[in-house]
């Protein structure tokens, strides 16, 4: 499992590497949803989400000689970023695999880092089982995008810094797809301050771990969702077991209502956000906390989203 | 005049009501432009835009009785929404006189602020007759949007936070309308520190700025640029005087180059700004800056676009 300490510890190895990215409060959001809301802008993050806290704990905690043969990893896009930018870091080769789908931004943003790219398949699966076999061919590590410890405490050194800007917080949420943020930010809030509630959000039609919690056990999923950071079909090991301990309540959010939260974050807070990184302030808007909430802090996980594909979702929600 | 102690009594006065917004460092713009680039995001100001402090340091000055009888403003959008934003703030009735063009997204947050909106023409000199009326006949207190010395050093804070982020910049560059926010800057800098040079950046297809120094004398210009905030027929007198005594280079840019900054800011920053804020960016890409200078601060003065013009400008030049 993973530990407030090796969350803490991961805050101290990467703190050169990542920004402590600003927890703005929004009077808008708050007005509307009758929250007291903050937004942790994780898009404003090196290479534009929150990923690259859990990628550069992993590469910089490798050996010498891990290093010297670098990486692999297994990406839609803000994972594979992350890793080509923590092994441009330290020097090391990276390889990423991304589905043939991918956004030209986040390929090209990983071929500006030196990281190679890869294509295979459209789903989670099919990349993983590519960069498992390069893995194994090549002696390189594979970074993997969230059933890792060492991914894991990176990413909760987000939920860190907003415990320590906002101590009187009642709520952190944040996104799930395969569960890597949600497992941090869980273990980062329950085992340093219990009685804030964490809240998972997914969108409806992209739930794997809600299906897996439900059932008991981790289940695989088809999906389809406009949030294609979180087109996981199914959840983590380590994150299902750290999930089913500590998080208060899974949520869903709708499509049209990821779009209007997108929408609404760049209209009124000034900030470009890509659809997954919305689906925490889609759930606030949409008041589905648990009771007794009222200071909530929603990680907005990434901003990289093609500008071709903003025009597109501003053009289907405005017209 | 306009002296560097009103600007730091306007700062003292208006501490309250406005951001003191952060100045980003872009590596990316660095990288492009070969120029140390910082930005100062007032697109992150309240009511989006750097004009919250001119209007808020006007009306936080009126005596009772001004304030009683309200403000009137003529604006394209941003200083009417900071007129309403400050009056609101105090309690005044505002009115605000806007183009028949104005941007549905300005017009509604004037609006949302509580004051009244009256449409008139498309010129900034039409609007400003009309506003210039109904002071008179109601004995409103009009809040010029540039030729103001309150109004000025409220715009000049702005270049006093950059001046105390990054006390070693070599160059502050900032947008040119009808001049307010120039003047405040060219004042706060080289009142302060006067090796630090100023530059003013205006579309050149919308330059009265540039015509009338050129010129040795104000001069009205017809125009017709994207960068909506900044479609002054002439400078204001006190702007005039003072760009001509303290700035060191005025610079133009191309329509293209100004929605092209504007789209790299989204893409690379994860920050909307309308096409006004995004010139002293491209001039910065542009490389249009004095030789010498190498740490430069660029202003973007605002963010406060409609998200259907922000798809029509994404699919000009990226489609």
């Amino acid at each position: 499992m993973v530990t407030i300490s090796d969350i803490r510890a991961a805050r101290t190895r990467i703190d050169r590497a990542v920004h402590r990215t600003p927890l703005l409060h929004s009077k808008t959001l708050s007005g509307m949803s009758g929250f007291d809301v903050f937004l942790k802008a994780e898009n404003l993050q090196k290479a534009g989400a929150f990923k690259a806290r859990g990628a550069s704990n992993k590469v910089f905690g490798l050996s010498e000689r891990e290093r010297s043969s670098g990486v692999v990893a297994a990406s839609s896009g803000n994972h594979g970023q992350a890793v080509a930018y923590a092994a441009a870091r330290v020097g090391a080769r990276a390889i990423i695999v991304m589905p043939v789908d991918a956004q030209r931004a986040k390929v090209e943003a990983a071929k500006c880092y030196g990281a190679e790219v890869v294509f295979c398949g459209t789903t989670a699966t099919e990349r993983l089982e590519r960069a498992e076999e390069i893995s194994r061919e090549t002696g390189m590590t594979l970074v993997h995008p969230y059933d890792d410890p060492d991914v894991i405490a990176g990413q909760g050194t987000a939920a860190l810094e907003i415990i320590e800007d906002l101590p009187d917080v009642d709520a952190v949420v944040a996104p799930i797809g395969g569960g890597g943020l949600i497992s941090g930010t869980a273990v980062a809030v329950k085992e340093s301050r219990p009685g804030v509630k964490v809240i998972g959000v997914e969108p409806a039609t992209s739930n794997c771990m809600g299906v897996s919690i439900d059932r008991g056990e981790r289940t695989r999923i088809t999906t389809s969702t406009v949030a294609d950071g979180l087109r996981s079909n199914e959840p983590g090991v380590l994150p299902f077991a750290i999930v089913r301990k500590y998080v208060d309540s899974l949520v869903l959010v709708s499509e049209d209502e990821i779009v209007d939260a997108m929408l609404l974050i760049m209209e009124r807070m000034k900030l470009l956000v890509e659809p997954s990184g919305a689906v925490s302030v889609a759930a606030v808007l949409a008041g589905r906390l648990p009771s007794g909430v009222r200071r909530v802090a929603a990680i907005i996980s990434g901003g990289n989203v093609d500008l071709q594909r903003v025009a597109e979702l501003i053009v289907s929600r405005r017209a």
